[in-house]
Parts: structure tokens; C-alpha cells; sequence
């Protein structure tokens, strides 16, 4: 997948988001410090609180933002195919140490603390849900997806099953998985005539 | 929906796992201590850590065991109907103040520590699944679910949805929204033809 947007951030900003992305990897969410990041990205403290009020904030900006190009829904014309590749991209990304449990402290994170929780869905879930909409929308349009499927839905019934093995049974998301929660969720539970 | 089964606890240990609740209640899980359990049950805290080696352990005990009841799948022949009414009766619960911000709590701490995303697993999720297979089989036999369904991937189905809503996006699980989910879960995303 290409990326064809033009870069949206000045040198200096990104210079800060890596240097947060490098720090969580090598001393855990839990004891990043926007000090640290500063340091590290040679600017001061005060710099990286104009843009990010809060670490939490930082941290989410850098992490999507670094890794945005490959949550896009691919647009083949196959609703499956293009739902499956972008999932295993999803999941490849938590598969590679250490973003599962950096994401998974911050979901964490969010169940004791409000902010953290809006700023979760403001930064990643609602954007992933437009971009989620959109693709199964034109999918509803070219009948691939039944008329009936109530698409405000769309984003529980697809991510759910994987946030449940995620974040509960904390089994791997496997390709695998991901094709037969598909294929399941396409053939729905009741018997086809 | 009677209990019909005979009591499995002394009356000891069914005061410890009250005064668990109770107290649960009054200070939150996080401030939850087996010192004030022991105190407010009147026992030594040695008589609590025989049974229970942990405080997370004591308390999903707790709330599982004098909750039990409401989680039991009705076998009414209606696979659909017993579905709704055992999934409104688990949200019921967590709307109850103050089991949802309780278990919310512990999610989060099975995101960072492994004993209680174990004992989550264990004492709740695991018991859950059981009896949800067992009437989902008894619902296939019957022809009332699909015999393409994978009835491994049932749990994550089925829960998923209510969790993502539940933890990521925090929004109310209403009886509503289940009843929605259930629909389109049963349906598929796929045309009927």
C-alpha cells in the first residue's frame, strides 16, 4: 500500500513522535515521560506541551500517526479480500514488539482513566470507524454486503471478536482467526435456507 | 429464573464472600484490602488466604459465585429468545452500580498483570463459555443455528460486540443494542440470496 498523501508534519514534529515511539519501546508506556521525550528529541519541555497536553496524547498521536498508512482500507472491489488484508495489517502491527502491549497498557489505561479513554476514541476507534463505513458502504452499494446489515454496527461486530481475544482470553489474533471470524460473520448463524 | 441447585458453601464462606461485595462496594476494588475483609467478616486473614492465595482471585470468587444464577442460559427451545434473555441479565448486572465500573477495573488490571487476566479467564470467561456452547449445540442439533458455524468462535462472537462497546467504546450496553447485535449476528453481513 502506498502512501500518496503529502506529509502532513513539519521535521521538527516528527522528530518528536519518533523519539516518543523510541522511548516506549525501549522503557514500556508506563514510564515514558514527556522529559524524556524532550530530551531525547533535543527540544524543550514546554514544545512538545503546545501541541500534546498530555503524555497520553503524545503517545497516541505518534503511534497512529507513524502507522497510519496501514490501517487504509484497500478498495478492490472485493469487500472480503480488501476487509482481510486490512485486519492483518492491523494485527501485524500489534504483532510487532512492542506495539500489542504498548496498545494493550493503554486500553488498559483507559478502563481507570477518562481522558485517556476519549482520547482513545477521538485519535484512533472514530476515525478507524469512518474509514470502516465508508469501505463497507460502497461494499452495500455494489451489493456485497446485505441492505439490511445495520452499518452503525459495523465497527463492534468486526473489531469485537478481535478485542475479545486481545484483551480477555489474550490468546495471538492469527490470520487464521481473522478469516474465520470473517468468513463466520458473513454467513451469520442461522441456517441459509 | 429459580436456583435450584443445593448451597455449595458454609455459611463462613459465604459471609467472607459478602463482606467482600460489600466492601467492594463501599471503597472500590482498588482500594479493596483482605485486612478489611477479614475485620468486617470477623475472621483471621489466614482463614481467608487458604482459600483464596489472592485479593483478585477473592473477588471475581465473590461476585461470580453470589451472582451465578443470572448467568445460566435459559433452554426455552427459542435459541434467539434464550440468547436475549441471558445477555440483557448479564448487562443488567453491569448496569447495577457498582459491578460494571467494578469489572471494568479488573479488565484493566488483567491488561497488565497475567494472575488476573488467568483468573479472569478461569473463574469467568471459561465457565461462560461452556454453558454457551452447550445451548448454542443444543440449538444446532435443533436446526435453529447454521451447521457451517464454528461454534469455537461463538464466545468471541457473541461477546465481542459487548465488550468493544463495554471497554473501548464506553458507550451503554443496552438491551437495545444487544437485541441489534443478535440480529445481525444471525443474519450475516452477506446478501441472502
Amino acid at each position: 500500500m502506498t502512501d500518496h498523501r503529502a506529509p502532513r508534519y513539519d521535521k521538527r514534529t516528527e522528530t518528536i513522535m519518533r523519539a516518543t515511539l523510541d522511548l516506549a519501546r525501549e522503557v514500556g508506556y508506563a514510564k515514558l515521560s514527556i522529559e524524556a521525550v524532550a530530551a531525547r528529541a533535543g527540544v524543550g519541555k514546554h514544545t512538545i506541551y503546545r501541541r500534546w497536553p498530555s503524555k497520553g496524547l503524545l503517545f497516541h498521536d505518534s503511534l497512529l500517526t507513524l502507522n497510519e498508512p496501514v490501517l487504509d482500507y484497500p478498495d478492490t472491489g472485493d469487500i472480503m479480500a480488501d476487509l482481510r488484508r486490512q485486519i492483518h495489517g492491523t494485527v501485524d502491527l500489534l504483532g510487532t514488539p512492542p506495539w500489542g502491549p504498548l496498545y494493550q497498557a493503554l486500553v488498559g489505561e483507559a478502563q481507570h482513566d477518562p481522558a485517556v479513554a476519549a482520547s482513545l476514541n477521538e485519535r484512533f476507534i472514530r476515525p478507524q470507524e469512518e474509514k470502516t463505513l465508508a469501505r463497507l458502504k460502497a461494499a452495500q452499494e455494489q451489493g456485497q454486503i446485505s441492505p439490511d446489515f445495520d452499518l452503525d454496527l459495523a465497527m463492534a461486530i468486526l473489531s469485537g471478536p478481535l478485542y475479545f481475544r486481545f484483551l480477555i482470553t489474550q490468546e495471538p489474533v492469527t490470520h487464521d482467526y481473522i478469516d474465520r471470524i470473517l468468513q463466520a460473520l458473513f454467513d451469520g448463524m442461522e441456517p441459509r435456507p
